[in-house]
C-alpha cells in the first residue's frame, strides 16, 4: 500500500503517506525504511540539499524508479526494435534497426542484441540494472517463451526465443505473440485506454489479431487466439498477395514495400491499383468481422499497415454497421510503429510490478 | 462448507461432516441446525422410521433438494421446451411442444406456460417451490432479460422477455441466448465436461455459437459474441438458404423439414442435394474456422442440426486441420435436442447456489 502510494505522487512526506494508507504513523515509518534499505524508496530532502533548509522540515520521500529498469523488445519480418523505461514505465530511449527479411534467426538477434547494447549505452543503464524484458515477435508463442509456429521470419518456428533471449540477459525474459503485445500497448497508452474489451487488429498481408476481455489478454487455449490471417485460406482461394497485385504476378508475401507502391499508386489514382487496394480492404473487413462476430467487443483498433491505410476505416465502419448484430467502435492505432515493443514493456513492467507486490507482503509481514 | 459437503453425499454423519470440513464439532452440529431450520437439511433417521431401530445410532442428515425446484425452458422457432429438477439439478421431468414458426410473441409464451404448467402438475410441484428459473432463446440477450436482436422469431426483437415471464413466476427469472445455454449444458453434462475452453457451434441455416473461456460464458461486450451466422453476409453473398437448395429457388430460412428432405436425399444419393449439402458444409466450416481462428479453443462442440449432420465432422476436422494453426479437437453435441433447456437450467441453479452460498456466510456470521 505504501509503495503504491508513492508510485501515484512525485514525492509524499510520512503524514500524506499516513493519511493516504489509513496505516497507523509507525507502521508507515517502518515500510518506507524497509523500502529505503530495499533501494526502491530514497528521502528527497537529501537528495535535494536539505543542509540549506531552516528548522527541521518534515521529510519527503519518493519512489526510486531509477532502482531498475525495463525493456521492450519487438523483433519483426523487417526490423527490430528496443524500448528502454525506468520501473514507472515512463520511456528513456528507442532503438530500432532495420533487419533483411531473409535474415537467419542468428543474424536477426544479433541485430537486436546491437540495437539492446546501443540503447543501453546512450542511456548509461547498466545491464545489472534490468528487472525484465519483455519481447514480441509474430507467431504463436508457447508459456515457455518456444514460438510454436511462425511464417513471417525464417527459422523462426520452433525457436526457444525467451531461452536464446535469457543468454543476454540475467533478468527474466517475457515473450508474446506482437498483436497480443499490441492490444496490451494501445490498452495502456493509446487508442485503448477507456475501453476492457478489445480487439487490436495488426493489418498486413496476413493480418493478426490480439484481444483484451474484461481488460486481460485472452491468448486462447493454446496461445493461438486472433490468428485470423488464415481464414482466407478457407473458402476463398486468393491469398492477400493475389488480391494486392496489380500485375498477374502476386507480390512477395513479405515485400512491404511492393505493398506502399500499390498504395500510392493507387492515391494517385491508377484504376489497376485502386482495384487491388479495394480487393484487399474487402478482406480486412472480412478478416474483422469474423473477429467481431466472435468476441463481441467494445472497440476494433486497427494497427500494422493500417497507420497508413486510413482508407480503410470507413469500409470498415461501414460494413461492421451492415453486418455484425452490435457493431463496435473502430479507430485507428495511436502507437503506430511503436505498438508492439510499447506492450512488450507493459509486459516486462506487469511483472515487475508483481514482484514489487510480493516485496511489499514481506515486508508488511516482517513487521 | 457444510451444505457443500452434504450435497456432495446422499447422507452423512454429523462425525463425517466434522471431518470432511474440518470444522469444529459444536460449529457442525450448530449450522446443521440452522439449515435444518432453513429448510435445507433433514434428519434421514426420522424420515425412515428411526423408531424402529435399537439403541440410539449416529443421527444422519440430508441435503433436502426437494426444498426447491428449478426449471429450465427454451424458446425456440418450432417448439418449446421445459425441463425440472429440484435442487441438486437432476432432472425430474420435462415437456416440449411444438409451434409454429409463424407464432406471434403472445402465442409462443402462451404455449411455453402451457408446457410449463403440465409439467409441473404433472410432478406434483408447486409454482412456489420454484426458486429459479432459466429461459434461452436465439437473439442477442440484454443484462435485463430483453431481447435486443432476434430474426429467428416473429416479435421478438425488443420484447422484454424476462420482465414477461417474471408475471407467470414469483422466483429470478433469467435469460440467456440459446447458444450460450447450450455452451454451458456441454461443458455441465455433455460433451464438453473435460474441458473449460469450448466452442459450441448451434448449426443451422443460420448458426449461432457459445464459447467458455476459463469455464466461463464469454457473452461479449453486448451479448452479441458468437452471433457468426453473420459472415456470410460479408464477402460471399449467397445464403445459407441459397446453398442448400436443389432448386433455383432458395429455402425458407426457417423452413426445417425442407432442409431435413435436403439432407434425406443426400443420404439417398442425389447429386443435386448432395451438392447442396457439400456447400452447406463448407459454409459450416468457414464460420466454425472463424470462430476457431478468433478464440483458439481447446474443443468445439457440434450441435443443431449437426446432431443429424454426422457428415459435417469429418470435413470439419480435415479442413480446420490445414487451416488452422493449432486445430481443436471437434466432437458431436452429447445433448442433442435438450442441449438448450439444459443449458437454461444450468443458469437457473448457478444462480441458486449463489444464494445458497450467501445463505451459508449468513449462517457462519451468527456462529
Amino acid at each position: 500500500m505504501v509503495l503504491h502510494a508513492m508510485r501515484a505522487t512525485d514525492c509524499a512526506t510520512l503524514t500524506e503517506i499516513t493519511r493516504v494508507t489509513g496505516l497507523s504513523r509507525p507502521t508507515v515509518e517502518g515500510v518506507v525504511e524497509d523500502l529505503i534499505e530495499a533501494g526502491l524508496v530514497m528521502e528527497k530532502a537529501a537528495e535535494e540539499g536539505a543542509a540549506r533548509r531552516q528548522g527541521r522540515p518534515a521529510r519527503r520521500f519518493r519512489f526510486r524508479a531509477e532502482a531498475g529498469h525495463l525493456l521492450g523488445l519487438e523483433i519483426g519480418p523487417h526490423r527490430v526494435a528496443a524500448l528502454l523505461s525506468a520501473l514507472d514505465g515512463r520511456v528513456m530511449g528507442a532503438q530500432a534497426k532495420d533487419v533483411d527479411e531473409t535474415a537467419s534467426a542468428d543474424e536477426r538477434l544479433e541485430r537486436l542484441r546491437t540495437a539492446v547494447a546501443e540503447l543501453l549505452r546512450r542511456a548509461g543503464v547498466p545491464r545489472s540494472s534490468l528487472r525484465a524484458v519483455g519481447v514480441a515477435t509474430p507467431g504463436i508463442v508457447e508459456a515457455d517463451g518456444t514460438v510454436r509456429l511462425s511464417t513471417a521470419l525464417p527459422e523462426w518456428t520452433g525457436l526457444r526465443l525467451g531461452e536464446r533471449l535469457s543468454r543476454s540477459f540475467k533478468c527474466p525474459v517475457l515473450v508474446e505473440n506482437d498483436a497480443n503485445a499490441a492490444a496490451v500497448a494501445e490498452h495502456w497508452k493509446g487508442a485503448a485506454t477507456e475501453s476492457d474489451d478489445v480487439v487490436f487488429v495488426l493489418a498486413g498481408l496476413s493480418p493478426g489479431a490480439g484481444s483484451l476481455i474484461g481488460g486481460r489478454l485472452h491468448r486462447g487455449y493454446g496461445g493461438a487466439a486472433g490468428e485470423i490471417g488464415a481464414l482466407h485460406l478457407l473458402g476463398r482461394g486468393d491469398t492477400p498477395e493475389t488480391l494486392l497485385s496489380t500485375t498477374d504476378e502476386p507480390l512477395h508475401p513479405l515485400d512491404e514495400q511492393a505493398v506502399a507502391a500499390v498504395f500510392a499508386k493507387a492515391r494517385d489514382g491508377d484504376q489497376r491499383a485502386r482495384a487491388a487496394v479495394e480487393r484487399f480492404i474487402q478482406r480486412l473487413v472480412h478478416d474483422v468481422a469474423a473477429l467481431v462476430l466472435a468476441l463481441d467487443p467494445e472497440l476494433v483498433v486497427i494497427g500494422g499497415w493500417a497507420a497508413g491505410l486510413d482508407g480503410a476505416l470507413e469500409p470498415l465502419r461501414r460494413e461492421l454497421a451492415r453486418y455484425c448484430l452490435r457493431p463496435p467502435k473502430v479507430a485507428l492505432s495511436l502507437l503506430g510503429e511503436a505498438a508492439v515493443a510499447t506492450g512488450a514493456l507493459r509486459l516486462a513492467l506487469d511483472h515487475v510490478e508483481e514482484q514489487l507486490f510480493a516485496v511489499e507482503g514481506t515486508v508488511t509481514a516482517r513487521r
